[in-house]
């Protein structure tokens, strides 16, 4: 069985399972903290630039130490390319921004574990985060570009905010390829989101008829069994009956 | 039980229903007066602001009566957090526009109760109710920007039309942050109602379902109460004949 | 009853529908001729005018019939209030494009009846009708504003599409408050035609419930049927040994 | 029946799915290549498109061998109108990017064999193509127009993403009608793929609603067939109560 042979890697997942949250909420401060606060001096920016590097590091190990606790290691990598891809590709400077990634899933996980139920809070957790992120790391790829339209924080989330709702006024758009690349993360998300929500209502339903069925299932256990007694008291009766012919 | 303990707490509510809803309605009224008239006097703007104060002021008295009655007032504060900000933040001179959103509360609750049934009358009323709200709004907000492409309230209805229904040509869209707050409550407003109207549908499929289960659970019930009927006959059967027996 | 009350009504509607249906078309290819033709002579022009009025006059001249055969004229005023607003707004010069409504109901019905089962190409049937209007309509409204972006039907095609889908690329969009009334429909008409859409397979989901709701029902009746047969044949069988015992 | 007569078409169909397959991946990578390589010689060029063709050639002969070995001529032009169309129309020269639609047609058939149990991933695989084909299409029609906003394939990728979201930030459009032709596919076939998805899910709901009614049927019969086996008994008893009798 899958269960028992991989237990130590669950049981690696579920440790591991709150340093991570911690270090990907950690991750967002810094990374916030570093976009933002424009009169950093350099070395300030260099500190948080080491941190943030230190914290997709210990993602990278996780990584690698649920590959080696994995029994079945080639269908590891397969069912888990996606996490594969978020630690690698940031390791090009370019693609910075994608370490956002990694520290999306480990958070989402956490907000799915407790509101998956009440789907309306989730989403409304995941949209929100999805948002910030998606904020900073389009003012960090756009704002040092010479045409730029998104400067400021607030540019950032109006901008955030007019994508994700698929308004588009075109007032600001990115001009960068890292900024296009997190609008395309951004619109994919968003689309994948609202995929979750509808799977979610619809398995909901199909919950419910389980239920019409199980409960269906009930009522004719039910009727069989009292049936069975009937043809039973039948059996005894021709018993007697026999037993008073003779 | 929570409805016995919260028996002041209902009646106070039930009672306050119509008045605040009329309240809602002058407010309404008022701004838009204040919001359209451009010839007003400033001594008659200065009237009417003062009357839009006094109904907020009553809605604020109405929260806190809420809060004295409700016997377990922590619950009361954490399932009304809505209503506090909505009653706080717009103290905040630059978040005046959020008046509305009481105003909204209490005019989709009367909408809701009338009209949820019919799910598609009940989204067009709310719908409009919220286009003219953010319509006021984002013209109140805009038209003193010196840019502003928001000017009139054809303008602002327009741009209202085009976000709501997330066409976003980008021919007119708010500059201050004032109207990007309505913008987003319009956008998230929009989303929510999609929410409410999906959700009712599908509460509305389950509902049929629980009639299938019902109507299941009915034959089932018939059915064993025949069954049972059978095996009380077959019983008195045996009865009398062991007394031929004899 | 109604339906034997309004008999005569439904009679007139059955036998107005075809030469309605004919007189929309004609209506279309008129209206489609006097926008699209360039080069008519102010004396063509005016006579399509007055064929386009004369179709408009039999559209009036049907609802008057129509609320004259109707036996509670009240109940018919307010169940056929869109038909009324459809029939004179239009008499207001300005709202001449209005016309294209009743246009729309007439083909609408026809498109109904015979695709509502496939609702793929009903949607689709009644979208391209209602592109092919929209631009009409658009075109007729701008093109003589002196900043028009939309002056050629290809212009107004092109709009319509970027509209419907929501994209909204903000290239063309309409300057003349015709020009937005037509946008403010044919959004509006967007959003109903999904939610009729969403309504067709709700209420085929739902019709799919009340069949396993009937063929339990079924099977229930059959058992019930034979559970009465045995508990017949049991009562035959006690009068039998009850004869035996005498 | 259709089945026994067809069967030379259905094996024809058979036995060509995988060369069709083979020369629809052929066609992207030579039109790809043809439209992303600016140094390739005007001979080159000519090749590439002498290929083009050639594969086109193949498509049309493969619908003229389905036609002619279909035994009911007029029903098959009727069913298959649409692979008509997409066989016809590239003819005319202007019309040469629906050649792509063919193109898409096969693979897309390939992509549902292999995913529609599983949705998302069918979703993700045919959006995936249709996004690389419409970017490829629309450069290849807008590059040389003299405004073009669309000129190289990074602009192209990123106009298909907003537009394919329906963000649509108008940074970038189509100018050309090819290009209008091409967003209007685009357009239209996001909307249709929307539909299959919601149709999948719904028709998933109703294959489950169906279990619930075999499930309920099975039951159902098994009651009946123990309240059968009563009956049988009891005749058999009364049978024996005769025999003592006499």
């Amino acid at each position: 069985m899958f269960e028992t042979d991989d237990r130590r890697l669950a049981r690696w997942e579920q440790r591991a399972e709150w340093p991570l949250t911690a270090l990907a909420v950690v991750f967002l401060l810094v990374y916030g903290w570093q976009v933002l606060d424009n009169r950093a001096t350099s070395g300030l920016h260099q500190v948080l630039e080491v941190v943030l590097w230190l914290v997709w590091l210990v993602f990278a190990v996780d990584y690698a130490v649920r590959l080696k606790l994995a029994v079945d290691k080639r269908k590891f990598l397969l069912t888990h390319w996606f996490d594969l891809l978020a630690v690698l590709l940031p390791m090009v400077r370019q693609l910075r921004v994608l370490r956002l990634i990694s520290v999306l899933k480990v958070l989402n996980r956490r907000i799915a574990g407790n509101f998956r139920q009440r789907v309306g809070v989730y989403a409304a957790g995941i949209t929100l985060l999805v948002g910030v992120c998606a904020s900073l790391a389009v003012l960090d790829a756009e704002r040092n570009h010479p045409d730029a339209t998104i400067t400021t924080f607030g540019d950032a989330a109006w901008w955030t905010l007019t994508t994700i709702s698929t308004v588009g006024y075109g007032d600001r758009y990115p001009l960068t390829w890292e900024g296009r690349l997190v609008a395309a993360l951004l619109m994919i998300g968003g689309i994948a989101l609202l995929g979750v929500i509808t799977g979610t209502i619809a398995s909901w339903l199909v919950e419910r008829m389980s239920g019409v069925e199980d409960s269906v299932a009930d009522a004719e256990q039910a009727t069989l069994a009292e049936l069975r007694l009937v043809r039973a008291e039948l059996a005894e009766l021709r018993e007697e009956l026999r037993a008073t012919k003779t």
